[in-house]
């Protein structure tokens, strides 16, 4: 079977371009004992795989030049040599980026019995959705009442974080890039909105947020950090999910001028992967799901078709043009 | 009785100077019902004592220029209105930066039996004794075998932070700014120390952490904290003790260039203030008594002696002349 896949071709230097990427049409191999051969719906791109684009140890390895890059996929079975899955299961992946695969079962995880479309388990309840989750409930630990600033809150991961932290009875002061994206978030309950395009950034946080912030789910680090060390009320919790707006530095940037409140205000800032909290998913697919019926959490998606079009879609990540999930439809 | 005292005469701006103090001549009243009257023998400077000399909310209220200091202190009862004070006791206090005063016996705590000299109660016993204490075992949470690096290793917080690490089973990395101070922290067991005077910082550091650290206690901030960012394995915690290299800053100064680190080595930064640890100082005091009776806790002063040295004392904290705790001995 004849099928494209998009492989890294050189590692990117500052913003990666469509030049760091190639398409190649390979052979997939019939499915061996055990394995299946499956055929990929939706991939996903998510900004995290730029870290892996640097050729350094973190903590899952580098991709690598002139081979397929990896990320989660919801596929389709289409022929199973394992007891475990037959033809026409949703599976779940980390083998996206391209159009079909084979693979042994035991990297393949069967989607559960759902009402919702299958690419939600790429987005509110797959791994941005945990991260939301386990990000906000075990590092923010919000507490009624409390104030809860999020940053690229029009995103996977910050719209989710936005609409549990007003599950958990907080205000919500969400930061985001257009006035489209901050509409979405006002009519999922998000109590106020900051554009860090318009205006002094420091200013309308604090106009938003007159009684300081007591926790903030940082998404893109910067400018962002800076000001919410300076609204954070004592000993305010800072999830350090992402730092996107730092990604793509080629040279040492100055970090926050304002670190002294860390001690004087007594903050928490704690870095986290979502893989640290795996124990937690069960638990949080059925909590989302209940959500979800309930009309508590709503999310968007920005969709593009056809695997040529991938590496733009992971490019459009770095410029805020997803609202909610940015996903690639492949078939 | 004429006593003098130490006054806050202007707030400084940027490093502060003798020209900030004023000394005064007054007149203590006689103790009152339930007062007493004590002589102080020793007064403690301490680093965080220059945040309360900026004009500003933090968990302690600012000094008031004209009016008296306040800090650490020791003293000796003369006279007593109050049943459970007799003259003789040694008290300690917050009642420091002036030579004797009449003060309600509940702003009083008589100092425990022991055989250790009493200013010990305002270093390695007292407050910089718990900070070092709760913040390397509550925040830090060293395990046997693991790397902790200190900065300010031979303050009197450091050096004492660098031999509970080592009765945990740590490696310790001290940094400090003269040979003498390393020489001492040597000969109480620290594995290595770096001159942070002297040549390159973070080579240093990774010289002598080449597995990289694992608890980062932070009495510096700055560069120290940029370098700690970048050697930082995996999970390490960040105890944000003090960052004394930014508190005289006057214009905003860049903070770390490798906040990034945070998110990609799931870092932990946590500042804390030691009155949130103060259901913990029975039990400190209990086992630093044994440590120190044992011979496994050691500690230097440095010692100026007279009320007008106590500027000059304070002063000298930023430009590291001490080595130890720092004490103004009263009488």
């Amino acid at each position: 079977m004849r099928v494209r896949e998009i492989r890294l071709k050189s590692r990117p230097v500052g913003m990666p371009t469509a030049e760091n990427f190639e398409i190649a049409e390979v052979e997939t191999a019939a499915p061996g004992p055990g394995e299946a051969l499956v055929r990929n719906l939706w991939m996903s791109v998510d900004p995290y795989m730029r870290g892996r684009m640097y050729d350094r140890a973190s903590y899952v390895p580098p991709f690598q030049v002139g081979e397929a890059l990896q990320g989660g996929a919801i596929g389709e079975v289409l022929t199973s040599n394992d007891p475990g899955l037959k033809q026409g299961d949703l599976v779940e992946s980390m083998l996206g980026w391209r159009e079909a695969y084979s693979a042994p079962a035991g990297m393949l995880t069967r989607l559960p019995e759902s009402k919702v479309p299958p690419q939600a388990f790429l987005g509110v309840l797959g791994m941005p959705g945990l991260t939301a989750y386990a990000g906000l409930l075990e590092i923010g630990q919000p507490k009624e009442g409390e104030t809860v600033f999020v940053s690229g809150a029009a995103g996977a991961v910050g719209s989710v974080v936005c609409q549990i932290a007003k599950i958990k009875g907080c205000r919500v002061v969400a930061s985001v890039g257009s006035a489209a994206k901050g509409d979405w978030l006002r009519s999922v309950g998000v109590d106020a909105v900051v554009n860090y395009k318009d205006g002094d950034l420091l200013a309308n946080v604090r106009a938003a947020a007159p009684k300081g912030v007591d926790v903030y789910f940082d998404n893109v680090g910067g400018a962002h950090l800076e000001v919410a060390l300076e609204v954070a009320r004592p000993f305010a919790r800072f999830v350090e999910c992402g730092m996107i707006s730092q990604y793509n530095n080629t040279a040492a940037t100055p970090g926050p001028s304002n670190m002294t409140n860390i001690v004087g205000k007594s903050l928490k800032l704690q870095g986290f992967i979502v893989l640290q909290y795996a124990h937690l998913r069960d638990q949080f697919r059925r909590e989302m799901i209940e959500w979800i019926e309930a009309g508590k959490v709503k999310w968007e998606e920005t969709v593009e078709s056809g695997i040529e079009r991938a590496p733009g879609a992971f490019l459009n990540l770095f410029t805020g043009a997803n609202t909610g999930k940015m996903l690639v439809k492949l078939a």
